[in-house]
């Protein structure tokens, strides 16, 4: 296939970094510009030295990007700034935008969330919300993929195909979730600092967390009604990984090996979601690095309810590898193409 | 006050050393005989090299003790193997046992979460379940008191007050725990090794784990009724800590602000308890190496529902510090000493 | 004895934190005044949580300090602002210093270092450099004492009583040094965010870090020459300690254990000095959040030269315990009042 | 290509799985058989649960494959099991063994070193010690290549061609090196749990590591001359990842300058090995994951002497990706086959 030329915005965060560690051994895309803000004008091997044997091109402000020359835009900035400038590339570039910008498809859910008024609501409306295994046909043709939060992806991949089937209650979803730091961005704060983060744990936007309307929006789709959840993240002593451990109640007397054999209907084909055997539980640093998402069930105490666990990479599934599965459906390569790295453990 | 000469039975594990680091500061507690089993003849330093500069009894077998000149007894033997020891014991010692072999009041429960019948159970009539805060009378008159598991311990004080409040349900309490590695003990195994832990995270015992029935026997008793509870358990990539995030129904219209009120109002006098100012989120590095429990609540998304953080340092309150509170009130000393260290954060 | 009024200016910093720590304990220092910077005015509670069980002053700004109710001050601000502080309190305060301010005897190589002259060389005059076991003698009449850097009490505590005897050469020695990232301090930068220091270690300040004249220093002193060292530290993927590796070349068919004779000569009474036994190499770990140093000498393969391994918690024997250590003896109280805690390990 | 059958002898290790990691990417090498000994008959995927996704043969015992449809073998089992192992291996197959079995010429350093005779010998004349960058040319042609040992392969990249080039002396190499735990392997031992290894760290085998025989054959073949070497090993509180700090003493005025020039011209077309821009110093997660090392030098203040930094992933170029490099020589494939991963960081 003929080469496909990508931009990356925001190359010096680490979802950007993410973005060029998988695309290096793309077949057919090629980084043609990478951006930065304060970092432009440096090499990327001087923002982050792991690539230091790769030839990158430097980093260049965004208003130094020819779109004209460029295919597929991977944008990964920070949330708020998106909107803009999505708004002004050209219209034959197809888009990924890592960001929560275009996610929420009510835009007075955006307004509360996120304190100001949705800059673009005309592309909003032709968002396609990506979480690649839920949405891959309408992945396939769209011009703009919002790429899912990576909490969201973490309880969509294992609720929603049991939502459809009826299997659960979407009264009574309590997520407990936990993730590793890399979540919380490259940008310098005292609260993620290694001495502050390090050895310890503890809940955080408890209750009040932004990806938690993501979570309610497609959870209400695949119910069809209203969805609250319960949603409690937590940040974890680690660099990459995310583990949501989920209570919720079981129909129609239904088991955990009920959920399993549903999941295994589904995901039976799915390359990078896979059913742990019974009994096991999902570990984070088994997918450390890797786009997949391990999941299993397991029946309760609590007559009637059930725990689910689900672990993805935050920066993978949950960010840059399911940006570029939902890229290489845009752009009809293989679906595996550029994301197929094995788990780094230990 | 005199002196009081103090075995530690079981020196050789993490709780044991735990015990000896607090009791060196101690102003009447003096460790008179530390005992091991692979360990023995071992002096204490080249076991555990931080006692390089304490003057520390030689560790002996138990059978070497002379339990004559012993007045208290600290048993941090593992689980089985204790109820036999302790029954050996002459009648003038007071005995802390910081296994769970005397925590089930029930014979029946024990055979069944244990897998053999109870070797001693006419001394578990004695037994008293101390979790200081809630059996503070009890503990004092006490013989034998079972120090109370760490998660156990995580979960009652914040749950007791308000179950005997009335203020939340018994019904429908979900308890998603996490616990630093040293809860695992010093013994080598695959699974607690630095790369198996390191950078990562899993639940374990899912609605399996030996601490859910002791939490239901004790949440019973402050119900006044049969309690079952769903327990997750998750292994921390850190050393110490614990954190239990619990979700719990509320009763007639009780909000967060109750049940943060309802504590202040138990826990106003206690030097190891405090609650939290509101919204502050307790993190289990802020009392590492330390006594102390921090707790709060959050209204929840979930309409009626309150999530409750608790957090303490598994080897301090979740074992060997609450062991030696427990034995200060035996004794008649002040409850704080020996184990009013300060949190070393960072 | 009677109470000493003690102000830490700088204490939300991580060696104020621990100052305050450790000072939590002490038996006739009492902490009246607490000063920061940009969190002045919010509770020390609120900066540092740990605290949350202990009754301590407001943070307030320096000039809101009425220093005439003040005795002592434990200085913790960051180096270059330290010299006009110190210069503007009164006569009566006794001020151990914990920046590099007045650490160098040479105003010139002190410009040389830092970049500008030196503020308040008056004063530089009078200042005792204080690393204890050395200097005892003249700490204890000092006014002002400059308490010696991290890397440097880790390299003298060995190394200068080994030149003072002769039994090492001056001329080629090498310092291969390790420090947890909490000697970064708290102030938010990109390099030592969790992330960029977890799982991994790198070299930094290589034969460029300004400890290095500060070594040299005491170490000329000690040789009656100018000595030039070899330093190279290193950042580790922990909170606390430091590990000094150091190759030194023999004089007169010395060995190891000669070495290690003349250290059990020299700190034999030294509560906070432990040479460990013969072939044991010191950890870290073992003196986390203790004033102890451990050290030991092992012979090289290299004929004539030996290997030196020295341990101390960066943040206490480093600098906030060996504060207090030195404030102990300006103020006549026992060396070890405060200072005594345990190792926390695990 | 056609396709090359591989067996790999020890794969329940980590270096073990690391190579089914790498090799499950590779063009034409095909995993057929894979051995354990206690876990033998279980899934691979049971073992290292990151493979869950893969398609894998079941782990077998040695007596169990058929060597007669095996081409490569890869030989990760533990150190002096191995010589009796591929002594019986049939003519036909190819071994890269990564055990130190076959890496000292000398039989009597091995038996000294290694407390036993060597069970080989005559292999061991055949063997070829395979730092590939070093000795490509006989890797190619080699039928046995002894995989150098991970601190050996990260001290010779920087050393030998200075040596070689006489650039440095050979009489005072002074090597200062750390190492991440999963060198130690995954066989349970107390000294390597998770609670030992965290936020700690401590020197090893001072002066008596078996990789220093390693170190001391390689550089004084390339000096010409005998060598002994400084060699400090220290165990790090991470998983992956090595460091060598070393300080050598320069040859005729040469400068940094000059060593990095030297490894410029001799390095300039190796796609795995690095010298980063002057004034970088080499972090070891930049080669996370990744067959890369990362060299740089800096001048010393103690006139004539350099500072050489060096960083590798011990278990990729200081393992498994190495042995893979050397087996596509010997099997005339790409020699960057399967091991071009980029590194993964954060």
């Amino acid at each position: 296939m003929s080469e496909v030329k990508v931009a990356i915005l925001g190359a010096s965060g680490y979802t950007g970094a993410e973005l060029v560690r998988m695309l290096a051994s793309h077949p057919s895309f090629r980084m043609t510009a990478l951006t930065a803000d304060r970092k432009a004008g440096q090499e990327m091997a001087a923002v982050f030295p792991q690539f230091a044997a790769l030839d990158l091109p430097r980093l260049v402000s965004i208003d130094q990007v020819d779109f004209a020359g460029i295919d597929a835009v991977f944008c990964a900035l920070p949330h708020g700034t998106t909107q803009e400038v999505i708004a002004g590339l050209p219209g034959h570039v197809k888009i990924v935008d890592l960001s929560a910008d275009f996610r929420l498809y009510d835009l007075e859910a955006y307004n509360t969330w996120y304190g100001h008024p949705h800059q673009a609501p005309e592309l909003q409306k032709q968002a396609i919300y990506g979480l690649t295994e839920l949405k891959r046909d309408a992945v396939k043709t769209a011009r703009l993929v919002a790429n899912p939060g990576c909490y969201p992806t973490s309880v969509q991949i294992p609720l929603v195909p049991l939502l459809k089937a009826g299997l659960i209650a979407a009264e009574d979803i309590i997520i407990d979730a936990k993730s590793g730091t890399s979540g919380a961005g490259r940008a310098a704060k005292e609260n993620i600092l290694y001495c502050e983060v390090t050895e310890g744990l503890h809940a955080y936007g408890i209750a009040s967390h932004r990806h938690a309307p993501e979570i309610e929006q497609e959870l209400g789709e695949a119910a069809r009604k209203p969805v609250i959840v319960s949603f409690t993240p937590h940040l974890m002593p680690m660099s990459r990984g995310m583990l949501s451990t989920i209570n919720v109640r079981l129909v129609d007397g239904a088991k955990a090996a009920d959920l399993r054999a549903a999941w295994q209907q589904v995901y039976k084909d799915e390359p990078f979601v896979k059913v742990l055997p019974a009994g096991v539980a999902p570990q984070t640093r088994h997918v450390r690095g890797s786009n997949c998402c391990f999941i299993n069930a397991f029946d309760d105490r609590l007559p009637g309810r059930v725990i689910i666990c689900s672990v993805i990479d935050n920066l993978v599934k949950g960010a840059s590898g399911q940006a570029i599965q939902n890229m290489n459906l845009m752009f009809g390569q293989q679906e595996t193409a550029g994301i197929s790295q094995q788990p780094l453990f230990p």
